[in-house]
């Protein structure tokens, strides 16, 4: 009846405030790879459906220091730069993309280059916890399609973007699209090879429209990949208003904000996830929230690159559709546990301001602190929502994206599930992340395990 | 004639901005535990000491992806409060203080609940790296004892204080010492059993003088406890301007500034470390670089606690004596690599500012930025020197405190030795530290190595 049940005890966000500690639950998974039913303790049905699990050999039993989580959906990442993740972090940004970022992406040409560390990056994406991921690609349309098939082969639901950078004024004469026109063509050869290999694989492979940057593009480019996310009816991805100098450089081009740029490319849709956004006016956000538009918040990069902190408890009251990014190599770490722990030290960061020669009244901002489970949310149902994928939640319906946890309890004190939920998410490395689902299905096993 | 020879590629500050990559170096440490020669592979002794430390079968031979770093020194951490790490961080101070923190460490006055949680922290702090640490206590003097015994039993350099909170007004009834003559007494016993201990183990073992902070305390505890650093020519340790209400704390009661206060005392010495510091002033800064006080920077816990940034740049160029702590639990992570990449998130935080209402340059301070060479020299060679113990370097004169970390090479792209230092700075986790040495004394090893 059931092609996985498991029996033990979950987490799962039941709003952007608040986080669900359910004991000793059984999570009944159909064929499909969604979860069909969750029996608690006191079901009248829970004894039976344990006993057949168990004759049926398909049940996972975790034990007292194990848990249930969803997996985590990574809402922004830069697949190439998993070779570079953690260098050059002390040059400034002219440098990081000269020296570093574009060089390396301009190796991607060389399939075994892409083959070689992608297989890597999707292999430590789901070690990490990571079960989805929104990914930009390089602008190589054979590396590109090399990363959905090595996602296919492991299990990582993947939103893969040919990258679209043809303004010779912004990108390097090594790494670059010839013109608009052998742009937008490739983007529509990778979405045709995606779509036929998603058929052929049955996975989650989903072709995404994606403009580097703004900078990065001509108005043709954008203009074109505007048309050709209505033609498709596809994702978006793109950064906006990610720093001083890119906020800036919309106005100088365009005499308009990064994000009506945007917009006046029809790029900003309700399938659109924006990336960083930290310089983002109160207007522009108003505009993103109006097009349902998520903005992958990033908050590692953005100590680096982002000029600013994203007033996230801010966004978040005002329904604002939110994820969770690791921006590899902008940010170092590609698991979302170092980010989330990040999110949150920011926006305490953000309301209590930095410069102690400041005023304390006048340095921070009041009421932007967001707390943990804000942050889970995000990088579970907020995820999801962005991507329209039915992940991010245990419960009926959803996807069985998960990930099984051992907890590390103290020799002595709390065991509260809030102390449990807060020291998973303050103290989870990868040592401890123990097996990882993807459709009810097991794509990673902890070597040992 | 060496008890240990270690072959192979080490890193080791140079100076406060530089580190240094020897390849392929011998390091040949002697019994009393110092390195005594290091050799360079064109030195004409070379080959005759390698063959002569293989047959001596004293070789540690490092693999092409293992490299060899000084031990870090944890320069404040709470030891009790590994209990309750990653706990309760989403509580306002008063919370987190009164409904965790202080009930925790009441607990201590069982000797059973020390045991089993200095055991368990000893250990996890040199499986991280960590060779040296200055710790708090708790007000028990067994508890106390049994931390510094068991450091001593895995071979960490401790750096114990007996604290004292005798303030009425500041301290909850269930834990404070009874009066401050008390306190006093209980100290002074702490200091008279740790010389005896340190004399019969021949470990590292330091009592420190430990008011908790200056709320804490009543002006005849700060004053007995300037005395006996004075007597017994002893480290202080203790918090300073740690965030708003500290600062403000003491311009309340003493009309001074928390640094003048624990000076007026005699707590400022060139044998103290005073944590945090994120709300001194200019003059107080320059007085504790006057007194020759080291700040322990503890950036994690900062974010959560301290109002602010400490602006490490500035201090550097001021010649200021600093190092690196983990704060736990004020901070969530005992990694001191977890603390160094947020000491370079959070200057660069410093320099940006991070509101992005404020105009840029309005809302960050210029020139705050360190490198992770920065922070790296405070983690090693900074903590050495402010409690006067020659680690931290890799050179002949200083103890042979390391650790063998694994780098992880990516399948493709670059390998300079500046990319493989940011590399293992940004990316070692505590599965990647694989041995770990005090004094030439293997103190942890990888299980599975």
């Amino acid at each position: 009846m059931y092609k996985l049940v498991i029996h033990g005890t979950y987490f799962s966000s039941v709003d952007e405030n608040h986080v669900q500690s359910i004991e000793n639950a059984l999570i009944c998974i159909g064929d499909s790879g969604q979860v069909e039913l969750v029996l608690s303790s006191s079901d009248p049905l829970f004894e039976e459906e344990l006993a057949r699990a168990r004759k049926q050999d398909i049940l996972e039993e975790l034990t007292d220091s194990q848990y249930l989580l969803p997996g985590f959906i990574d809402l922004h990442t830069h697949a190439p730069q998993w070779a570079q993740a953690g260098l050059a972090l002390d040059l400034p940004l002219e440098k990081w993309l000269n020296n570093y970022t574009f060089p390396l992406e301009a190796h991607f040409a060389d399939e075994d280059v892409a083959k070689a560390v992608y297989d890597d990056y999707v292999q430590k994406l789901l070690s990490l916890g990571t079960t989805t991921a929104l990914m930009f690609g390089t602008i190589h349309l054979e590396a590109n399609l090399m990363l959905a098939k090595i996602a296919a082969k492991y299990g990582l639901r993947a939103f893969v973007g040919q990258v679209v950078m043809d303004n010779p004024d912004q990108t390097p004469t090594y790494y670059r699209n010839v013109d608009y026109g052998s742009a937008l063509s490739l983007t529509e050869k990778f979405i045709n090879f995606m779509s036929e290999m998603q058929e052929k694989t049955g996975a989650t492979l989903q072709p995404v429209i994606t403009p580097r940057f703004v900078p990065s593009c001509t108005d043709e480019a954008l203009a074109g990949l505007g048309e050709l996310a209505k033609k498709y009816d596809l994702p978006i991805q793109s950064h906006v208003s990610e720093s001083n100098w890119e906020h800036q450089y919309a106005i100088n081009r365009f005499e308009m904000h990064d994000a009506e740029v945007l917009d006046s490319f029809n790029l900003l849709t309700d399938k659109s996830v924006m990336a960083h956004g930290t310089q983002l006016t109160v207007d522009d956000c108003s505009l993103l929230c109006k097009r349902q538009t998520a903005i992958a918040h990033c908050p590692i990069s953005n100590m680096y690159f982002g000029n600013g902190v994203l007033p996230v408890k801010s966004l978040i009251s005002h329904h604002h559709k939110l994820g969770i990014g690791s921006d590899i190599s902008g940010g170092y770490s590609p698991s979302i546990y170092h980010n989330l722990r990040q999110a949150v030290g920011s926006s305490q960061m953000l309301e209590d301001g930095v410069d102690s020669r400041m005023n304390p009244q006048e340095r921070g901002r009041d009421n932007a602190r967001i707390t943990m489970a804000n942050a889970f949310y995000m990088a579970t149902v907020g995820g999801g929502d962005a991507l329209h994928l039915p992940v991010g939640k245990i419960e009926p319906g959803y996807l069985a994206d998960f990930q099984i946890v051992r907890d590390h309890p103290p020799v002595i004190g709390q065991k509260s599930s809030d102390d449990i939920f807060q020291r998973l998410m303050y103290s989870t490395e990868e040592k401890d992340i123990e097996k990882v689902y993807v459709g009810g299905k097991l794509v990673y096993k902890k070597v040992g395990e």
